[in-house]
């Protein structure tokens, strides 16, 4: 063999050999957890009636717990919120469609959860693959395929690889346990850099009632109807029907109020659980409203989580809309500030550019009139009556911009509709995370 | 004096001096013009009747022209479209108040433009800006002041020094030429890397009837009724009447189908102005049916220029939609994908990744059936039928985004509704630009 043969020979060689040791997937860049993240992940109260379990199926992720199963006691009530897109997926069609047939709670449930692939626009196959792993949780657990709900995160388009989970199925109901819900909420986490969780507990009649709740997001996140993937838990004596009323009451103050990039998700699920397990007699009267008020605050701790893991975000920005026509008018206004690119590089420059907020006010298409506006930056007077405050400096809107936290205060002097809505900035690391590799 | 006290008060000193030595607006990075941008500045035709003149009055800019005039003859039909911002600027409420007085053409009429501030949330004192702007140059000229229209664009909320502009009106006046257009076209950027101009002629009934028209237009692009500042000129006979109805049922397709990064201007204005002066009899029948033609080639042309200079952009993209239950559900869903932080730095990462088109078909809001779903970029069939394409490959999708130039092409396969929608990518540069400094 010539000399010249040989070395390529053995180039083309080494070429097949560092092909051979490629990753299935190739390695992302280490993620930094978000600097808005909060110092840990909080201590959740065990709910009796919900046991939980995650594995590694290498649905796509290596070396990762990436499926998620909770098995709910005989007697839960399930309630839920989805998005309203017109391309969800397969999993959100069959949710629906399964909270549409109201089941009597006697049976058990389960919901079972993978990340690394959401299924969606998948078509038929994608269909199947939601039968196959919803009926295999089913069988394994001897409860009706009705009562088993699944949500599938990650990657659009692409066909589950369903065998991988149902292949898992014998596992994951073995290792069930009441303490493993925080390996559930790393499970479900795709873009994420932190897991999801928030508690509550209040004093029912007789007994003390439990919430414990987590969530996935990071990107995709502008719900409608629901978020991402959240699952709430209590144990909580509530029949079905007055678990969703509360749940539908609370959505669109919650995780309806969140924007990190204006784009809704196909895959956004919202599932509350009650196993009933508490010893508290059933809720209503005042402990309804103690549970209402806890159940939201549960729901808003983890609205905000998803904003403060908000792909690349370095601020956490509240708008806060006062003296619209109506609150819907608010919400408006509210979410085209939050989405407008212009004003969330601003904030990531920290550059106090209170115009492109008049501008954001101007295109919503809420009734606005522009000698009646008023606009903070925390308890800063920025512009009032069409015209920027005379006391106003630029050097104090500087100033407050450099903080983490900011308050944007937005009063259209029109009448008495008021909303929140929870953003953050857009910055260099949010294109990186989205143009340099596919989540 | 002791040592210390001697270093201290040199050390200030040296401060000051420096902060005399800063100039007013701190240099700006040297902006490389647009991968994107034609390769010159066309020749656009002499209008008859049309003279320009750009001058440089230090409104915010240093060394350059940053005011333009355009003197009109008697006779000009003008009509109009601007943003329906409810915090839109003075100059555009003037505009409009003057239009809709509808003043015959008898008398001349003219248009002043400044670049650098945009004079969009000044009250009372914006409006006294225009007023002493539009005033001075009716009295310069000798024409009524309801025929003189006036723009401003750059930062909003910041007071116009528009001494800086009345002081100049003279000058602007000795100097005006019917062949400074291109001059006129510099003086009217902001964040532009290059000046816009397009220009059509068509033969009339006796003679060559002209179009020649400048935009500016770079960030704040997401147009609604018109955009940012456009002035089209021609030398056809035709009455302010016909010429409105022209220019109005041509904006939807042009410069309302363009999206840079869906914040809308507070300062959008397009005008028209028909000077009369060709040699062509009026404008009607076969040349009206050619004219309309010219005058949409010509909007198109510069609506696509603005895109081409879009903030950061390094793909000109349409996004082609078919198929729709109606055409405004067409132009919902090519506005959702083309304004979809996700879709836009996939395409900045070269990135096929079709499965974010599928999620910002979802939430447009529009009517769509995943099942009757067709996606292409370019000729490639991507999806189809709410499923992949069997013959689609990673590699030819891949291979496609590696253009400049890219075509998206969704079909939903539900009635006869088209429309395109002209955006651009989003990169790192975009979020530098906005966050870095204040245009």
């Amino acid at each position: 063999m010539a000399k010249k043969d040989w070395k390529a020979k053995a180039k083309a060689l080494k070429k097949d050999i560092k092909a051979l040791l490629k990753p299935a997937v190739p390695a992302k860049p280490v993620k930094a957890v978000s600097p808005l993240a909060p110092a840990k992940f909080p201590i959740l109260p065990r709910i009796a009636g919900a046991e939980f379990s995650a594995i590694e199926a290498g649905v796509k992720y290596q070396n990762r717990k990436d499926v998620m199963l909770v098995c709910l006691a005989p007697g839960t009530a399930i309630a839920g919120a989805f998005t309203r897109s017109s391309t969800r997926s397969g999993c959100v069609r069959d949710c629906q469609a399964k909270l549409a047939m109201k089941v009597p709670a006697g049976a058990g449930a389960a919901i079972i959860v993978n990340s690394g692939n959401s299924n969606a626009f998948t078509g038929a196959v994608g269909d199947e693959a939601v039968a196959a792993v919803t009926g295999g949780v089913a069988e394994a657990l001897g409860i009706p395929a009705s009562r088993v709900f699944s949500s599938s995160t990650g990657v659009i388009g692409e066909p589950l690889p369903y065998e991988r989970i149902t292949a898992k199925i014998p596992e994951l109901v073995a290792q069930l346990q009441e303490a493993a819900i925080d390996m559930a909420a790393q499970a479900i986490m795709t873009t994420d850099t932190f897991p999801k969780g928030a508690a509550a507990s209040i004093e029912g009649e007789g007994g003390v009632i439990n919430i414990a709740g987590i969530a996935k997001g990071s990107g995709m996140i502008a719900p409608d109807m629901a978020t991402m993937l959240v699952y709430i838990f209590t144990d909580a004596k509530i029949s079905a029907a007055n678990l969703q009323k509360l749940l539908s009451r609370n959505v669109d103050a919650t995780f309806n109020s969140i924007t990190v990039d204006s784009d809704t998700s196909t895959s956004d699920t919202l599932l509350v659980a009650a196993t009933g397990k508490s010893a508290a007699a059933e809720v209503k009267g005042a402990t309804l409203k103690a549970f209402e008020a806890a159940l939201k605050g549960v729901m808003m701790d983890l609205a905000h989580q998803v904003i403060r893991d908000g792909e690349g975000a370095t601020k956490f920005v509240e708008v806060r809309v006062t003296g619209a026509v109506s609150d819907d008018d608010a919400h408006r206004v509210a979410l085209s500030i939050a989405n407008s690119p212009l004003v969330k590089t601003a904030i990531a420059g920290q550059d106090p550019n209170w115009g492109r907020i008049v501008a954001a006010v101007g295109k919503s298409g809420a009734e606005a009139d522009r000698d009646k506006l008023t606009i903070k930056f925390g308890d800063i007077v920025v512009a009032k009556n069409g015209w920027r405050n005379p006391k106003y400096t630029e050097q104090d809107g500087a100033d407050y911009m450099l903080q983490p936290e900011l308050v944007i205060g937005v009063d259209l002097g029109l009448g008495r509709g008021k909303r929140s809505v929870w953003t953050c900035d857009l910055t260099n690391r949010y294109i990186d995370i989205n143009a340099d590799y596919r989540s």
